[in-house]
Parts: C-alpha cells; structure tokens; sequence
C-alpha cells in the first residue's frame, strides 16, 4: 500500500525496454547522438511549437536551471508558499540564479490567482535599486496540493503576470497528470495560455531519471548549454534519457500512465469520502489525496503497512493533521481497495 | 523640512573634524593602523565584552556579511517581512550568503513575536535534505516601523531562536535610537539578551560612511576577514572609518544624537496626533513616524517643500495611504513646527 | 572504429541487467531504498574503510560537490593546467563553492609534483585577507593524458599537500583503469596515500549513469546532504544508480572492463609506434594514447570512419598536432586492427 | 620613509576641504544629490565622451563588478598572473561574477601582450559547453609591476580581444599616474583605444575613499545598479564620494598628484640604480620601483624605519629578493633622499 509518492513507483516496462534497446553499440555522447536529436525534436510535435529541450539530471534541476535564465541574480520570483521551489528544493533556484529571492505566495489548495499575485506585488512595490525587481512568475502544474488549474486559469496568471514585466514558469512535474486530467493539448495549457518555459517531469510518471526544460521561444535559450553545463546536469550516454522519453510519449504512453494514476487517486478519494471522521482537504483533480484522518488511525495504517507522509500547509495548525496520498501509473485497485478496508478498520 | 531619511542628513561636526584630524601623515592601510586599532578595541569597552569587529562600507554590507556567516548556503534566515534585509537590500542576504533563503515574517508594527517565529518555522517542517534548514533569525533594533523591541522582548525572541537552533543577528542600523529610549546599557539589549552578531550602524546617526560588524563572541569570526576583503568591503584608508567610530562614541555623542532625533519623532507624532483626520499607525518609540493624512494633504506637503515617502504593509491595502516621517540628529525644532502647521493648513 | 571517448560506449550487459532486475515493485525514493543501503556500504568494503558515499548525475557534479566540502568560497585549489576540473567542466567547480580559485599548474604528460605545487604556492604567498589561502589540491588519477602516478607519487603529492594545510581530492573518472594498472588495492592509492575526498567514476567504465563522492572521513561529509540536493543532484530513483554500482563491484567486473580498455589503448599504442611518421606523446599507462599523425593522415582516418578528438597542451605550439584516442570496455582488438591498418594506409 | 604603499598617505587637503564643504544641511540619499549628479556628468567630461559612471567603496569593488557586467558567471576573464584581480582581491571577482574563471596570463614587468593574450586563448579552445568561452580581457594601467602599456601598446591588446569577442576592462586603480607619465588625454587610453569599462581609483592617489566604475556605452551599464546594490556598494550619502571626485578633478589636481610620485619614484629609482648592489626590476614609469638590495640590506631598512614590502613573480625563485617601493602624492623629496641615504649605509 504505498501512497508516500509517485517516485516510489519504479519504471513502466516499456520505459526500461527502450533503455536497454537504446544500449546498441558506440554513441556520440553529451547529447550528439541521432535518438537524442530525434527525441529533442519531437518535442516540439509534442507541443505543436519549436521548442529548444534540455535534459537534466532532476526536477529539481529542471526548475532552478529554468528559472536561472528567465531571472537574474537580483530579480524576484513568486511562487506559491507550498510550492515545490520553495519547500522541497533545499535552495537550489537560490543557488542556480546566484541568489534571486523567491516571495512566497499564499493560495487555497496549492493554487495562485491573480488577485493574491498583485496583492504581493503590491507589497513589494519597485524602488530600484533597493527592492529586488519582481522578474518571473512560477506555477505549479498539477499543483502541491494536487489540484489542476484550468487552460483559462493559467491564461489569467500568465496575463497577470506579463501585465506586470515578468516571465512565467511552469513546473510540470506532473503536468501529464494535469493534461489527462484536463483532456487538452499540451499546448493549451502551456505556450498557448502564456507559458516561457516548462519543467517537464517523467520520472514520477514511470521513467527511471528523465527531466526536461522546455523553451517555448527557443532564442530564450541563448546560452542554457553553458548553465546546464556548468550546473554539472550535461548526462555524457544522453541516449539513455533519450530513449526513456521516446517511450514516454509512444502511443501517449505517459498520458495513459497519468490518467491510471488520478483514476485511482479519484477512487481512493471517493472511497475515503465515505468514511466517517476521515476529512478530503481538496478535491482530488490530479493523483494525490489530502486527507485527515480520525485520531491514531494514520499510525495503525503506517503499522499494517501502508506508506504515506504529512503534509503541512504554513500558518494553519488545523492542517496539522493533514496527511498526503499519492498515486503512481503502478499503483493498483486493489491496493486502494486494500487501504481503503485498512482505514474503515482503523 | 526633511523627513525622507535620517540618511538625508550630513556629518556631526564632532564626526567630521574628528576625520580632519586622523588625516595626519601616513598609517598602514587596511586596518594596520594604530587609530583603527584602538577604536576597534572600544568597542569592547561599549558593549562590556570582548568581541571582534569589522568596519564595512554600507549598513546593507554589515547584515549580508554578518548572515554569511552564522547562515550556510543552504540554510534558511527569519525574518520580519517588511524588513530591511527583505526590502531595501536588492538580495545582498541571498547573494552574500551564496543563496540562502529569507523567510519573511508577519508581525505587527514591524516586530516579530516568539510565536510568529514558532509558527514560520512550523510552516516549515525540516525535511532534511528537501527543506532548508532554518539557522538564523534575524531582529532589527529600532524596527523598520519605528517602535522597539524592550529587552525581555529580545530575550524572549533570542530564547525561541535558540531553542530551534538558530543564530541570532540583530540589525542595528538605528540602535543607538532604541539605546536612547530604552535606556538601558548596549550589553542589556545585545549579547546578555542572546544575540550573536551585530550590524551597527553610525551613518544614519551622524556619521559619514561607518558600519560594523560586531561578533560577540571573537572565535565565531573566524576567517570573517576573507569573507569581508571577497565581499570587497575592506578600506584600505581605514582611519577614515575608525575616527568616525572614534568620535561617534566620545561623550556618549552617539545616544546624544539619537536622543535628539527621537525627541524630534515625539514631537511630531504628538504635534500630529493632535491634527484632525490624521492617523498614526505605531506608537513613536525611535525616530519615525508612520502616519496616514487626509486626502490630497501628501501632495500639498510635498508641494510645499517636505519630503518623505510612503510606506507600505505587504498584504493590508489599508496601508496604501501610508507616509513615513524620519527625523534625524539634524532635525531642529523649527522644522518639526513648519511641518504641522504645513499639515494643519493641508 | 570509436575512439573518440569512453563515453561513446553503452553499458555493459551486467550493469544494464541489474537496472532491469532493479525495477521490482516499489521503493523508498531519494536513496531511503535497501538496495542503496546495501550499496552504500559495499564502498566501505571495496576500500577497506568506513567511507561516505553519495551518488551523483555526472563526473563534474562528483568534483565541484566534492570540492565545495573542502574548500571555502574564498579559497583556492591547485590542480594541473590540463585537469578536468580546469578545462572541461563549464566552470562547475567555481559555481559549486561559490567562487573558489582554480590555480593551474603546469605538469608534464599530465602530472602534478610536488615540486611543481609547492612552486605555486610559492607564487601566491599567502597575505591574509588579500590573496585567498590555498585549501586543496585535486590530482588526477588517471590523468587527463593517460598517465598514471604511482602510489609513491600520490603519497608524495599528499604529503606536500598537507604540508602546505590542503586538503586532497582525487578525480577518479578513470580510477579503475589507473587500479588495473598499478595491480593495488584501492586503499593503497586513495586513503592511505593520503586522499580526503574520491570522485568515483563508473560511467565511462561500462555505466549508464553512475558517479559517486567518497569521504574517507565520514565527519568530514557533514552537512554534504544538503550541498547535494542544492544542486539538484538527489536522483528520486536512486535504486537505478546503485543497481549499477553493484554490478560494477560484483566478481571485479569494474577493474575487468578497465583492464581490457588498458589493454586495448596498450595494443593501440604499440602498434602506433611502429608506424613511421606516428609520435607517441605520452607513456599508454591507462586507456588513452595521445598520438600525432603526418600531416593529413587524421583527415583520412576521420573519413575512413574513425573517431577521435585533437587535444592541446596549454603554450605548446608543437602540441597543435595531438589527436587523443580512448579506448573503452567496449573496444574490441578488430577495431585496433582496422584503425591501425587504416593508420598505416593514410 | 613609508614606500609601503600609496594608501599609506592620506588625503590631499583641498579633497578634505571639498569633504567638509559638501557637509551643508540635508541632501537627497543613494546618490540621488545634486552634486552627485554634477561630479557624474563631469566624468564625461573628463573622457570626452557620455559615459556611466557608478561610485563604489573600494578598488577591488569597482574591479568585480565591472567583470561581472561584462562576463557571465560561465565566463572566463584574462588577465595577467600578477594583476591585483587574481592576486589580492581574495576572489572577489570570482564572487561578484558567481563563479567566472580567472586565468591568469604570463608577461614581462607586469604587461600582457597581444601574442600572449592568443597564446592563451589557443591553451583554452573553444568547445562548447565543455570549456568556458572566454569573454573578457582585463589590463592594468599602470601595471602592478610600475610600468605604463603605451597607447598603441593598449590599442593593441584591446585588438586581440576583440577580435577573440572579448570585452576589456582596465584596472585604473593608478590610471592618473599613467596619465602623468604618458601626457595624453584620458579618452587617449581608455575608449578611444578599445577598453569598455574603466575602474577609475582615486583613493591612492590622495582622496580617503572614492573608487568609480565608468562605461565607456552607457548602455552596457543595464541593471548596473542592481549589481551595485546587492552587492552592498551603494553608500547612502554619496555626496562625500562625489565631493571628492569633484576636487580630484579641479584644475587637474588629480594628475599633478600623480606626476608627483611618479617624479619621486624616479628619482628614488634614479637614485637607487647608481648604489652597489642594488638591482633594479623594471624601468620607473609610475610611481613604484622594484628592487633587490643586497643581502641583509632590507631588513636593516625596515630596522631604521623605511616601510616596504616584498614582491614575488610566480614562477621565478630569483623574484625571492623583490622589493616594491611605491611613492604617493604625499612623498617629500627628503623622504627620498634620506631613504637613499639609508641604503646607501646598509
């Protein structure tokens, strides 16, 4: 029963298949190889744009390089309090920009709006040079919380945020999860709706290391060869990211992979609803679950082996409480089904 | 009628003549000299401790230098939100410190509480390696709001530092402002209370160009001397410092000023308090004044000669209306009136 | 005819086997895992010492991490003009401790002396804070030219090292060819000559991705968690790194693939020697040959199939002519046979 | 007898003077005065050309972020092995750049020449992402060894940088001393003759703290003020920086100071050459001389009072016995002579 997260999962099998056919005698490397060049260019098939695509080593990776070129060293980036670059990272978009500031921005269910990114900005009025300029804007998509914001969502941040100078990010760690979840184009919800610069996940969605940034404008990307470099993120056997997302996006392996995961994310969420004294935090767009349970329930479940981890949202104590669910293309029915009795039980 | 910035204000003449004076003749450069020496050894005497201390060029350079030092790359510093170090500096913290993270804090009237402190850092549950990990609180004395933090209030924050394993620094850039309305011994408010490391701050209080930093305890500045000549922070002309410091503390000439400039402050809020339609945010405990005027009033007072800017509280759109009035060791009596009847007749 | 680098060779079907067999059900992410456990201990063994160690993306992560743990941001390291820290790596090791000096040492066929260190320390005298204190030295072994010091050397260098209150770093890319050679155990030319921190190297030696930092001291990789996962290079799936390394260590498969690269690059040189018109630069102690051709042979092997890259040496005009050739686990004697019959026709 | 340094002298009167004078009532912060503004537009006066220019703390200050305005932190800045950036700075062009690489260039006296500065470069090829793209070429005018690049002579190298893409700084810190020696007009050396950027020092040469950076195209000083800001050098009231300035320049007093010790240095050189024993470096073209006495003369030197220190060239044992005498402004011919006199007995 394992719900601690999506990375838990190992590779989809036609991931690995592609990794050990990639294994066939001598390759350029650091990137010069044909499967390499031919997957950088489905990319932008992918999203129906030329894109310049770069492989890194870790989500992390893929957002603090990312970020490094649409911010300078003192430049702002809002982002939500709960989000990824400003909880979970340990400082690496501080580290990979020379230091730009991160403003954290509250938001219901791990969600921005326009509203609470002017009200920030307001907050930090620009007195150059004193204040560090607010320079780019970075979403979450599916979001922390596990919530999916719409194609219009995202148009209205992008223009809240162009309105206001800066740049847009989107982490899209789960962004395939986002796209089964919302049945649109990868393009709609990214360039199309505003979007500089993606974080493509794969490595939560089946793949073994397989991480992306993608620049929509690919002149934005002057120069990104000597950060990812200089960042130590240029893999020398590239093919063999390469080929994990070739397989990824074959037959829309990776949409299907991620509409598994939040079809059993909505099942357990459904089932748990059910419960009584069990409380559902969001509602479950994407793969993950927050939920609180009964008291001393959360230890029995952790004791007839079930894996989970807290979740805490900054500044409310009644989140306390609050544990996270996720669920991976490998999670199975009958595991939610089985957690599901354990929680009824406990 | 200048309230824009204590920084507005020119040299004490004590201040200046004392730098005529040490310009006599050579003395080695980059502190070798006998002068620098000496002061460097009062300021043992003034805070009744042996500590190790440091001139720098800005008050910006005195925190960032001072948080590279008791803050890791990767560690986390709390902050008060409306702070110096989040506000003004332009990322001097992050880009000293080589990208450590701020947290900034609420708090009313620029003060942070023990429980705020707690509540952030609950916010932030450490996870190591994905969370930073919080090493340092940082408190400014007098606050960015004009009101001060009494010694149980610094002890108390000191306390709830500690307890978390936090280094302590304190931004004096106006602690001569709260020495003066405190009263109390600058040991009282500093290192008996719990700090680590202070930025002191002269300029602003009369002196040209003179800021240092103050470690209580000398062994926890080790190697600070190459932190400080990278930073580019070192004099080689350091006399010209020193003498400032030299003259600065002669005859309590420090408290004296910052004396003045709160009876100044006083005198204005009172004056205003007084005016109908005017509001006062925070209590007058330093040398600012926070203060709301009717309606097309800012315009005329700036039309008529006075200069201040305005203020404002991240996330209270109330604040918008916010001006802010600072007064100085230069600030006279005639000034003070010239502006409330300014404010009477607006 | 590949010898354009090791790194254009895929993996070893051993190393690719234990990836797949890795991909059983779910696991702990970010190295919690029991394979990663278990492989994290294996280095204790294969160096006969208690040891920490922490799996990376790529060789440059392996050098900058580890020599952002031994020297300050204001520090320097001493490494040879040729060195891969110095020449190849983008700048990682500047970025990665924040701005620390490399000082390129001259060296003949890639190798540092003692002589030659303490030659360049002498150049930089030390005048605290002005010039930055020298604080490590990082050796190569096997050198970036195909040479090999012995354990004497080592131990010599070490030793001067400390003298002069470095700390040492070895860029072990190509250890193993440099063990295979020498016939010693791993110990004798690491912890016991005197090194602090190993870049263990396995990609190009038969890995798919697989590079690892070793502390000799595990005290002195305190705090190292956080520096890994700030540069984003926390693998999620960390399993699949350590699979590799175990089937790396498992019946000597890692000192058998770099023993016949040895061999291959030996067969190679021998052969080149005897062809008029072709020099040999350096001694083949490891798996690389550096040769020069007559003039218009390199143009016909690089149109007769054959890959290989020219190399400089730093102010040796005469060096213009250098082409390296790498051999790998991979190099079969027919592809020394057909470049060599391919050299002695062009 | 002080030949230790020129920043062993103090100010000039007439600068103390403008110092005390710019000392009247309150005047707007961050350089926001009018006599900032003033002192500014007459830089470009001075240079015969609009230019930006930026006052900083120090010279090391307006060395590291002029670099870091020109050269990405995956950059690489040329210079010469002995110049003050990679010798005394303690890295902080390292640190104001986030990591660009210094390398460090051989040369005569001092000098770098064209055929040095592509013999480097021809060490360092190009291979992107691997190697750093070298993008800036930093000269010092007067050189660290006291001698003066020519005007054809800078022509020259700034030729060979830009025909490598370069950019070129020059570190001025003595620029007026070879103005003096030269007789031209600044715009001769600087602009006119390729340099981009320009650290002006006045400090050593009689003012106690003022430092500019001036862009020769004002708008290659974009976000310039960002950088100054964070990094700490943005001094509050700026006016006492300017006040200087604005003396240093009235009726060319800067250049007769200059002239000055150039004229005490040769005469000290002079001097020095017709006693026994004494060698002499480098030909006299600014204000310092290099020198070996004879054994055991320097130490009765300093014995009777003479301040000196001793010089080292990287790389040459025989340098072991360098002395470097530098005159100031300040300097008396009796200095001098009696200084003469006191070799002459040791």
């Amino acid at each position: 029963m394992n719900f601690a997260s999506d990375n838990w999962a190992g590779a989809h099998p036609r991931i690995l298949d592609a990794v050990v056919r990639a294994n066939d005698g001598c390759a350029p490397s650091y990137g010069g190889d044909a499967l390499t060049k031919r997957v950088e260019n489905r990319f932008s098939e992918i999203f129906a744009h030329e894109v310049a695509v770069f492989f890194v080593a870790t989500g992390g990776a893929a957002n603090a390089l990312a970020l490094s070129q649409i911010c300078p060293s003192w430049g702002m980036i809002l982002c939500h309090e709960e989000s990824h670059i400003q909880m979970d990272e340990c400082g690496a978009p501080e580290f990979f920009t020379g230091g730009a500031k991160l403003l954290p921005v509250k938001g219901v269910a791990g969600k921005l709006t326009p509203a609470a990114v002017k009200s920030a900005l307001a907050g930090f009025p620009e007195r150059p040079p004193h204040g560090m300029p607010a320079r780019a804007l970075s979403l979450t998509q599916a979001t922390e919380c596990g919530t999916i914001y719409s194609v219009d969502e995202v148009k209205a941040l992008c223009a809240a945020a162009k309105a206001a100078g800066l740049k847009v990010h989107m982490d899209g760690a789960r962004l395939a999860n986002a796209l089964a979840s919302l049945g649109c184009a990868p393009a709609d919800v990214t360039w199309k709706a505003g979007v500089d610069v993606l974080s493509l996940g794969a490595t939560k969605n089946g793949c073994l290391i397989a991480e992306a940034v993608v620049f929509f404008d690919p002149a934005a990307a002057k120069d990104f060869i000597f950060r990812r470099k200089r960042a130590a993120q240029l893999f020398s056997k590239m093919r063999f990211i390469a080929a994990q997302f070739d397989a990824y996006f074959d037959g829309r392996l990776w949409l299907d992979m991620a509409a598994h995961a939040n079809t059993m994310a909505r099942a357990l969420s459904a089932g748990l609803a059910g419960i009584p004294g069990v409380k559902i935090w969001y509602e479950t767009q994407a793969n993950e679950v927050f939920v609180s349970f009964p008291p001393g329930a959360a230890e029995k479940l952790r004791a007839a082996g079930a894996t989970f981890y807290p979740w805490v949202t900054p500044g409310d104590p009644a989140s306390g409480t609050m544990q996270r669910l996720i669920c991976s293309w490998a999670t199975s029915e009958g595991e939610v089904d089985a957690f599901l009795e354990a929680v009824r039980r406990a």
